[in-house]
């Protein structure tokens, strides 16, 4: 064990080999809780992302709505794991699996691997639709920061626009999608219009700003106890925001939203459209599928076995949002950062166990309960069958969150700025970026 | 009086016409000082900036180096002016000024005016070279963000480059330009690799990283006391900064940047270069060069009369670092936060004599000291002839700055943040982003 522990602190070159070698693929929730799991096993931990943070994905919606800045939820992956001397983080990106010589290839070069854990989540889906441009989904930072332009940019136009028809169209805003992240965004947005920018604005009255909350089926948070559902609808709708349930989307086009509720169709003329209906597997899914025989579900996540793996390749794991685990209750498992958290750990320890010879039972999630969180105040929370909404709820949700966010490191001002942001009322990082954000404007005006 | 009151209530649209109306162009120290010092002067103000916020740009090279995020020094311009009832605020650009018709022409529409404050400032100039993509300077959100990306890119890349040669290149940060921001810049590029990222890397030595700080004049900070140069300089070697002055830049191309010191011509290979050493007048200048007949300098900057007004257009005011003022002590004011301000409120003032049928005397600039900071707890302070250098110079800036920022409104964030910078080394911000952040490096390994 003395041995190791000196080989270890060598760079990772020269003893490569050696050790058994883990390469992680995605540094979010799974992928970093793996890699931390790994710290106290004799192996070589090497994780790959192609951006060099972790991004704390959940918070998202408060970039996209002004409420906190990028850098304050994302943790450089170097930083996270700076102090755990048997892993190395490489900013690359990895294009292609080899499984029969356990190589990752990389944009630039290749790693070998004697455990691989695949970890690189889901991106946005329109369902084949082109609607990328009009309607931006919610998960990169850049796309929160795109949104946040556009919204604000919105309100900007709004007020410089004469005309009352174009002016409505600036001050409606439609969220496409009502489970979490539709929730919290439509929240936000209702919470910007109700009370931060209030007395911004001289010719147009920011409260009077239309938000439409779109689902498809017969309720908003579906995956919560339906009491849940009723009261973030209420939350909500004290925020300014309509929830339009079975309500279907059949084209965005820039200018406008066409709805389907049953037989009847509704356009509604809309120049902040945002998408958060649906995802699917991120390319990963499709390259195991081909060079490891993976099978995948129609969001193309990788099916996995009851340890996580890919059938017949023991030593490929997929965790977190890109897996598919059936093996509990029939349902697959949510997409949530839960799961990919304790699907690391999991993998981590099946890999020990592994390496001394042993075996594990099945994975298994432990449900800790869900929360949602509705503008300043209000949340709505399902904890083990206990269900709780208002402040309670939304205390509880900034209790948890903030207890994550300092276990990725330096983000104590996360707090402060909430603290200010609730006490205020007021947004710090409301900025129009990019480029040239005008031209944006332009354009949609024509 | 309360007639006046009443009216001010209205959309400004409504009485246009019957108070007199002051326009202002930027929202920077400027524009948005002379702003604030209007309000309690009966007339109508109208901001125009094309960006939504005031940028605190003192601060931009803490968010280039990873310090803080964008909206910890950005502040809306709605929200700083939100309480000012007589003044409003247009997100637009202006493209062209009529002084005949006193009008300010938008890319989209016109406002007349009475009096017209111009504070566009200036922007980065590269002597005519086209050096603009290889050493990026530091004026817009933008930019910090695209120092950011290289200086974080360069160290992932170093980690990964297997040619000693590539990776010295990778590890060598030229910054160019001695001056406040320079030297700021530098001091925290220095703070980032002997600190901040000491324990991050597995290949690499961050505090190997060889900086260079390259002035033309025989000293850093030429605008200080010579015996604050030096202090300054040690300051930076500690930090691992190498200072070399008498030297100028003959080319800059992606891969090198060549210096001529004397007789002496030296390549120095680097992937990472940043521009301080140059600004020129923003387009506005040439404007009231052709449509009013202003004259410039050889910087473009709008020569202005005793009263901070051009010639023969009374009613056109130019303040902040647009404006060249050379009727004190000979030499023309510095390009500073300070000087703006004060040019900002004697604006207001004039225009409110004036409106009395009163005169005041010309403008005076007073000078409050100048700071520059050098990496984590050390800067240099020539506050009227009291020179100060090293831990008391550095509590000093940190006081004045946060004043400066809580009168911005809500960057009380700021303040932990850099509390937190300051007891743990560590910093918060290190994102690497942009659309496609990867094909720069490469691009730059070509």
């Amino acid at each position: 064990m003395l041995n190791f522990l000196k080989s270890i602190k060598k760079p990772v070159s020269e003893v490569e080999g050696i050790l058994h070698q883990v390469v992680i693929v995605g540094g979010g929730f799974g992928g970093l809780y793996a890699a931390k799991a790994l710290r106290p096993v004799p192996v070589e931990v090497t994780l790959v992302d192609k951006r060099n943070f972790h991004l704390f994905q959940p918070l998202l919606y408060q970039v996209a709505t002004g409420g906190i800045s990028p850098g304050d939820i994302a943790s450089p992956l170097r930083a996270v794991l700076h102090r755990q001397k048997n892993t190395r983080v490489i900013a690359a990106e990895v294009v292609d699996i080899w499984p029969d010589q356990k190589k990752v290839i990389l944009s630039d070069g290749e790693l070998s691997y004697d455990s691989l854990i695949v970890a690189t989540g889901v991106m946005t889906y329109y369902f084949g639709n082109d609607w990328e441009e009009d309607a931006p989904g919610l998960k990169t930072v850049e796309d929160a920061l795109d949104i946040r332009r556009q919204i604000f940019l919105a309100f900007e136009a709004a007020e410089r626009e004469t005309d009352p028809e174009k002016q409505k169209a600036w001050m409606t805003f439609v969220v496409i999608g009502g489970g979490p992240t539709g929730v919290e965004l439509a929240g936000a947005i209702g919470e910007l219009a109700m009370n931060t920018l209030k007395d911004d604005f001289r010719h147009i009255r920011p409260s009077e700003a239309k938000i439409l909350l779109l689902e498809g089926k017969d309720r908003i948070l579906p995956t919560y106890p339906p009491k849940l559902s009723d009261k973030a609808v209420k939350s909500l709708e004290k925020l300014g925001v309509t929830v339009q349930t079975e309500t279907f989307v059949t084209n965005i086009d820039g200018a406008a939203v066409t709805l389907r509720h049953g037989e009847r169709e509704e356009q509604v003329q809309s120049k902040t459209v945002i998408w958060a209906a649906g995802v699917k597997a991120t390319p990963m899914g499709q390259t195991l599928a081909e060079r490891a025989g993976a099978e995948l579900d129609r969001m193309g996540r990788v099916i996995v076995e009851p340890d996580l793996s890919v059938a017949d390749h023991p030593e490929i794991l997929v965790i977190g949002d890109l897996a598919h685990y059936a093996h509990q209750d029939g349902e697959p498992l949510p997409g949530v950062a839960q799961v990919a958290m304790q699907q690391g750990r999991y993998a981590a320890d099946l890999i020990h166990a592994r390496l001394k010879q042993k075996t594990i039972p099945p994975f298994r999630y432990k449900d800790k309960g869900n929360l949602a969180v509705i503008g300043r105040n209000a949340a709505v929370a399902d904890i083990r069958g206990l269900h709780l909404s208002g402040f309670l709820a939304w205390l509880i949700w900034i209790f948890i969150h903030i207890q994550f966010l300092i276990e990725f490191g330096n983000k104590v001002a996360v707090m402060f700025q909430w603290a200010w942001t609730y006490l205020t009322k007021k947004r710090g990082a409301r900025l129009i970026t990019g480029a040239n954000p005008f031209p944006v404007v332009k354009e949609k005006n024509n």
